[in-house]
């Protein structure tokens, strides 16, 4: 049985949870009064933090996968003193307050990652788990553990049914993360009903036969008996699932039934709420003895690991002056990257920029131990391939990710890396960007410099045909706001691309390369990338027209402009969100008013009506047959642009 | 071991695909020699087809779900007779050839599904057995087994890695659709390396968790193995996967090595892989035997299957007529529709536009036996239900699917459903759509009338927040070719929009819906919307500028108009790939040229460039606040819009 002191908490968070959602009218009491005891038991007995210093780098990693139970998470950093007040549970998800709909990182104090769409936590915590892993192999020495945390996640019945969620926990067993655990709020409920309309399988089995440990908890109200389980995933040496069986909506009229997932309970159910848990306080109102507890158990449980990390981390600079000060780069986010080390290719060379990105990567490595990461089965392909071997429990400081053909999961664990510090990068086909889609959306909300290589990038990848040939991809991508899309046209401009990449601490980038050769081109530069657009090609004499271009196609329309006449300018437009950003005047410079325009893009036309209302693209699927002949049908020659 | 004959005949199917992909310099040999036998066993054993009636409807079904062994699928479809000559294989891969990259559906006789992004066709498998299981519960009768056949997959490690996979076959073992087997070349190589360098996980220990029977056969060059695992999984009462053990390039210098799997042979190292396989023919020569064995194995075995069920269908035409008419509809793909039954709106009537999606999924289905389908965990939200109680083993008739949370799968499933003679759709919130992306490009890709519903479509979604709020969703879809994307405006645009669902027959059809209530606007007409964009409201007197809009916030257009000016026209453009396909004299009468005009849509103002340059849009991401706090903060208000 609970102490009535843990009874008091738990009940203490169901309450204010609920009542966040009563006064919202809006919000997701289900997850609040079924999920309170574990979130309790794991803040207030296992998790490290450090309050006074949130975001300490060697903290616990606490990820809210189910991230509609927001109203349970705030109410528990309000409890254990994240500087979340009580009137910020009242704004519960109004306009600009610190308690959103759903948890978002760098703004609500205490959020880790992003969450709401399902599947996406459980496998940003498996990038997470890795950079742990990572970094604790690299910078560990004995007697100086400065990177030794946990990364729990807290998920429910629907994010284990995303293929996100299995491609990242196939990834994490055979990884062996033994420092990542799921805590599986287990209720038999989701939104349409029971679980079993859905779902049958076998978590246990099917998390076995992953590389996973297995623990369950019958009575999910259990405190001692859910901190028994975490305690023995922790000493595991595999990575961790603990299924905790609770009752959805527990305590209210409606506990066990779906309809209490996403509705407000209202001010009679919450009444009756709080006579079932005999919880007797007016509303928004917590007891002293449960901030106290808090306090004793949250913050001054956590200091004995702080005070042992501190010491830690004095001798580890002390003895490792080198090894520290890259450490500490990633623990402040510091990049010091040196561009001009970056390769740089003369006009006459050619080759295909998904070579260029092979010779980036590495350099990039070189410099800057941030970087991890590699490609869901197309290392050979792509060439993103992270540096010193495959990171694997034999090779933990490897900084190549063999993803496997998992690129959903890939653009999380990415996620998952760049917000604990890292710069995880992932590659692939371009036609597979959209795979993991949702991924590099939630990568661009959260503002952070995650990247993503694809190579192959037009129709020009010839005869696996149209299954194969982006056509839509670069509108898709271009269209998620804070996204950096590149399309650079040659080796100098792949370059450009991944120093934006290295730049831009807020925004993730996507590069994409092609598979055919393309030559160095005359004109590009580095300031002209960075502004996004630039003339490459100016015009000689009165200015008559203007081609737009972008990727492959920049040599083509220089090659148009040529025959076209010599007023023609050719304007470059590798990153459309970098042009977007510079003021009108410039804009106006390179693209003027009143002068015909025309875009050139071996893509579909939409993000170009924009900049140009004649647009030459690719408005239909691609074409099986060679690279050449594809250029052709399509209209990609330099005769059948210039009529 | 073998018989001479059975490996007369494998030999004959690799060296002629390895010769295909010498021919095209491209494709990927490494399966093509190892899964030979695997398709020459289930072609002369097990495939029940009839090649005088390709499209038979009770044909067992076979998804190459590894299209990258197109060339080692083209070679048993020329030797077994499907109309494939000996130069459609030397035209492998090259423009305008049967033959192309990957395989694809409507367009190479004996192929079912386009495939080749991976685990695509694992899900569309479960998708048309899942169709069998439905119409076999329906329509067989005593003595008159109208529906009864396999559906087979054939699949790489690679496929099972991808989480839409995962999906699929936890959908599959929950369904408990026996007559779905999965054919596993299982090699221990993907194109990066060894399968070990990324996963290491059980396959029958996953597999059995979710609800398989798991198969393996150790020698995956015994024709006989691999048989009488085929025979016990059609024996068996669940759906069943069948792990074959085979060597990647086996026979070549390459066998075992990743290099194998995409590269060419070439000239000398295909000469070495005849000489170990004994197999001394001319180039592109195959034995008179083999077509004989063929020919025997494949179409007079079949042709017991084939006699039996033209037997049960004109019994089942006899005694039950009506029945024989719905199942005639479903095998001829006709739709026979009465659009007048559909719900009508009067002005003045106000509903959220999913609300009204509920109304014309139900008459629909009365209507249509064709149309079965769900949501992805999100009926009550969405209201996309399919009729008949919901579809299980239990109740096999039932047409609502629960998809459970697994959009990804829910897509593939959709497109395999309707690659059966149904109509399949699915359902979720809009900025959920992004799960399912890869999906609905190949149902565009394949043409195929799929169906996918989305509520909460703009970010009126409000207080959940920007996870949850779609932006650029209806770019990425609007941007996909042959994907009828409709947005409409109120209630009865909601109604031809699942008009245009139902008509159009070779292209699937994405409907966003509203979370919020709007009113019935004057104005809308089916032939309006049939084009894609209408006036709805026009100017009086002379014209003076258009506002051109979509979804909710036609409304709100119509409103600003009003106050902007007599003059002021409102276009209504629920569906852009529509309004592209009019004639420009069309398009021109409804928005002329030379006169102002300006677009809004809450959303990314990127499709909206090429009807008009003022657009007022969405290009940040949501925020977390009540619907009407979000709309005035993105300033979708009249008086914002007026400004």
């Amino acid at each position: 049985m609970n102490s009535k002191i843990d009874n008091l908490c738990i009940n203490t968070l169901r309450v204010l949870g609920v009542e966040e959602i009563n006064k919202a009218k809006s919000g997701h009491p289900g997850i609040v009064l079924g999920a309170a005891p574990i979130i309790h038991t794991l803040f207030t007995k296992q998790l490290n933090i450090d309050l006074e210093n949130q975001k300490w780098f060697d903290r616990d990693r606490f990820v809210l996968s189910a991230g509609h139970g927001s109203a349970l998470l705030y109410a528990t950093l309000h409890v254990a003193g994240f500087g979340i007040s009580i009137d910020d549970l009242k704004n519960f998800r109004q306009l600009g307050s610190l308690t959103p709909g759903h948890p978002e990182v760098f703004y609500t104090p205490g959020v880790e990652a992003t969450s709401g769409p399902l599947g996406q936590g459980i496998a940003m915590g498996v990038g997470m788990a890795i950079a742990e892993k990572h970094l604790a192999a690299k910078y560990n020495k004995p007697g100086m553990k400065v990177v030794d945390h946990y990364t729990y996640v807290l998920c429910g019945d629907g994010c284990l049914q995303e293929g996100v969620a299995m491609e990242a926990c196939s990834l994490a067993g055979k990884l062996q993360l033994s420092k990542y655990i799921i805590l599986y709020d287990s209720n038999d409920i989701q939104l349409d009903g029971e679980v079993k309309m859905a779902n049958t399988e076998s978590i246990k089995g099917k998390f076995e036969a992953m590389g996973f440990s297995y623990f369950r908890v019958e009575n999910g109200n259990s405190v001692d008996d859910i901190n028994k389980a975490i305690a023995l995933a922790k000493k595991d040496n595999k990575p961790s699932i603990i299924e905790i069986k609770t009752v959805i909506g527990y305590g209210s009229v409606f506990a066990g039934d779906s309809c209490v997932h996403g509705s407000p309970l209202g001010a009679e159910n919450t009444e009756l709420l709080k006579q079932t848990l005999e919880y007797d306080y007016p509303e928004f109102t917590v007891d002293k003895e449960v901030y106290e507890f808090y306090n004793r158990n949250v913050q001054m449980r956590s200091s004995e690991k702080v005070v042992e990390w501190n010491k830690a981390i004095i001798d580890f600079e002390r003895e490792f002056p080198e090894e520290y000060n890259e450490l500490e780069a990633i623990m402040d986010g510091r990049i010091e990257f040196n561009k001009d080390a970056m390769p740089k290719y003369e006009v006459g060379f050619a080759d295909a920029t998904k070579s260029i990105c092979g010779h980036c990567v590495k350099e990039i490595s070189d410099q800057l131990p941030q970087y991890i990461g590699g490609c869901a089965d197309l290392t050979k392909t792509t060439n993103a391939r992270g540096a010193n071997g495959n990171f694997d429990s034999d090779n933990p400081t490897g900084r190549n990710i063999c993803y496997g053909v998992r690129e959903h999961a890939m653009g999380a664990v990415v996620n998952g890396l760049t917000l604990h510090g890292m710069r995880g990068f992932g590659g692939g086909f371009l036609v597979f960007s959209d795979y993991l889609k949702p991924s590099i959306r939630m990568a661009a909300l959260m503002g952070i410099p995650s990247l993503f290589v694809f190579s192959h990038n037009s129709p020009m990848v010839g005869e696996d045909g149209p299954t194969h040939q982006p056509i839509e991809q670069l509108t898709m991508l271009r269209s998620i706001p804070n996204l950096n899309v590149c399309n650079p046209c040659d080796a100098n401009e792949t370059v450009y691309a991944f120093d934006s990449a290295v730049e831009l601490a807020h925004t993730p980038t996507v590069i994409t390369t092609t598979r055919q050769k393309v030559p160095t081109l005359e004109g590009t530069s580095y300031e002209g990338f960075m502004k996004g657009g630039y003339i490459i090609k100016p015009e000689q004499g009165k200015l008559t027209g203007v081609i737009i271009a972008a990727g492959s196609e920049v040599s083509l329309a220089i090659e148009v402009a040529k025959k076209a006449g010599k007023g023609v300018r050719v304007v470059s437009m590798p990153s459309m969100f970098l042009f977007d950003k510079q003021s009108k005047e410039y804009k106006q410079s390179v693209i003027p008013e009143g002068v015909k325009t025309m875009a050139i893009e071996m893509a579909a036309t939409m993000p170009w009506y924009k900049y140009s209302k004649n647009v030459y693209g690719v408005d239909r699927f691609g074409i099986s047959a060679p690279g050449s002949v594809v250029a052709s049908e399509l209209g990609f020659t330099v005769d059948k642009v210039l009529e």
